[in-house]
């Protein structure tokens, strides 16, 4: 199979549904759902909702007719990346490129656009008319496994983690710890999702999680690599910005070709996690090498 | 009925389950549980949790089983006062007679807190097996309309409005269509939550959303009222801060007179939309009478 196609076909379903159910920037209320779009539609490669469908495919269940759902994924993506990009935090001029959400619509807005944000996933993930045909008890699992994913001991606990330690040495425990809650637990979720869809069996979702395990951890090394190694224009953003910040990286700690090595080693454990699948799981297998091949 | 002793032993219920509930402040993400609980604990009186019990209470159900996740409604509550204290907000430093969230944990500590708890209550009204009881159906329901409430095009929106018009004279229609999204919004879904709790007929939904709607009225005016005829002592901030910032309000709009006038007239409305209910619905028809004579 051609990964760069499968993945430039999925992205492609992930924009067309996100276009039809964001609300237009018109009204009252125009100029915040101007914020929200203008970040939503500023790029990127959508890889956790194509995360979801693969995984549903894996198990030859047809995530379709679930789009609405499985994009509000990238809605919580967005979110998190408005506020990470804050400058009470992260303080980032460009994402993807392009001017941040608060250098824009000033830094009240784009906190709102974020907020607004969040909350709108939940709305896509509880409508019922949207995505029909997925049952109820499906559902609330899936609301659950996500939110738990995003919240306090997930998501946004790893970024407060990563804030409060800035600029202090961390433990490589520590920052594995906090790498697992910041990037992994979304990603996890991500795939659960689609396993969810796909009725996975106990044994499945077992495999489908430490998959994704897997994956959420080379996602990061090789974040942490494009830092020191990649190129600023097709990253869309500067370089070099963790060293600069005395970010506690992989590469700090464990050299550049160890990180290599590990970041090759961990996208064959995840290969290997899902080995009792059969070639339905081709697009999960290739997403997994192409986190480490990818140069953006 | 006695509604002072009502409210304080449906505030105490809350407070115990919110003590059950939290995370407590221990390892790894111990800085922002802590954020999390100093905001959740500063005080408040609770009144969107009471609001679904006594709208369950109304319809002869008892909330009592369902309370972790009615609390998620004073989690969304609190999460939209931190962010709406932050200095790119209202920039606010004291809320109910304490400094404010990010006076005491900073600015990236404190929007992480809000992130934090809103998911967090999604993961509480998600969760199966605290709440159980509730068929999968009325929990989608009322996932669907909180998220619906609170997210662009209700609370954050209003928010947003709100933040993008401080500077303005706003039109008297645009100020209530901001106020029923800002905190109108949150408040009906409060009562709808309850509504669903209690299996509401589809007359006794829309009754009950009325009295809400009522309610949530009253509430921002004589909030606005507080404002500037409030003791700063008991209300646990200063008062004249609309004034001071130019806001649009309705003794503003009206003059005090007037909007005394116009906050007994919807208390009474908030009344007489639940006039077909019986005794128990005397705790919805007394906290309606006690908004317009709190002083705090």
């Amino acid at each position: 199979m051609n990964i760069k196609s499968y993945l430039e076909e999925k992205r492609l379903q992930v924009e067309k549904t996100l276009e039809n159910i964001l609300p237009p920037a018109e009204g009252p209320l125009a100029d915040h759902f101007s914020a929200m779009r203008y970040s939503l539609f500023a790029g990127g490669k959508r890889i956790r909702p194509i995360l979801a469908m693969a995984a549903a495919e894996s198990l030859e269940s047809d995530p379709a007719p679930y789009l609405p759902l499985i994009t509000g994924l990238e809605l919580i993506h967005t979110y998190a990346l408005i506020h990470d990009d804050l400058p009470a935090m992260d303080d980032d001029e460009l994402r993807r490129g392009k001017p941040t959400c608060h250098k824009i619509f000033g830094e009240a807005a784009a906190i709102l656009a974020g907020d607004g944000m969040l909350s709108y996933a939940f709305e896509l993930l509880s409508d019922r008319d949207l995505t029909a045909g997925l049952p109820d008890e499906d559902r609330i699992l899936i609301i659950q496994t996500i939110s738990r994913a995003i919240g306090p001991k997930g998501m946004v606990g790893g970024q407060a983690l990563d804030i409060a330690n800035e600029d202090r040495k961390i433990s490589f425990e520590t920052l594995r710890f906090l790498h697992s809650c910041k990037t992994g637990a979304l990603i996890r979720a991500s795939v659960q999702t689609g396993a969810i869809i796909g009725k996975a069996g106990d044994d499945q979702f077992h495999a489908l999680s430490e998959y994704a395990n897997r994956i959420g951890l080379a996602f990061q090394i090789v974040d942490d690599l494009l830092d020191v190694e990649g190129n600023p224009e097709k990253l869309g953003k500067s370089t070099g910005a963790d060293l600069a910040r005395r970010k506690s990286t992989y590469p700090a700690h464990l050299g550049l070709e160890e990180t290599h090595k590990l970041a090759r080693k961990t996208v064959e454990d995840a290969i290997d996690a899902i080995k009792s699948f059969d070639r339905n799981a081709e697009p999960l297998r290739e997403i997994a090498r192409y986190i480490y091949y990818r140069d953006s």
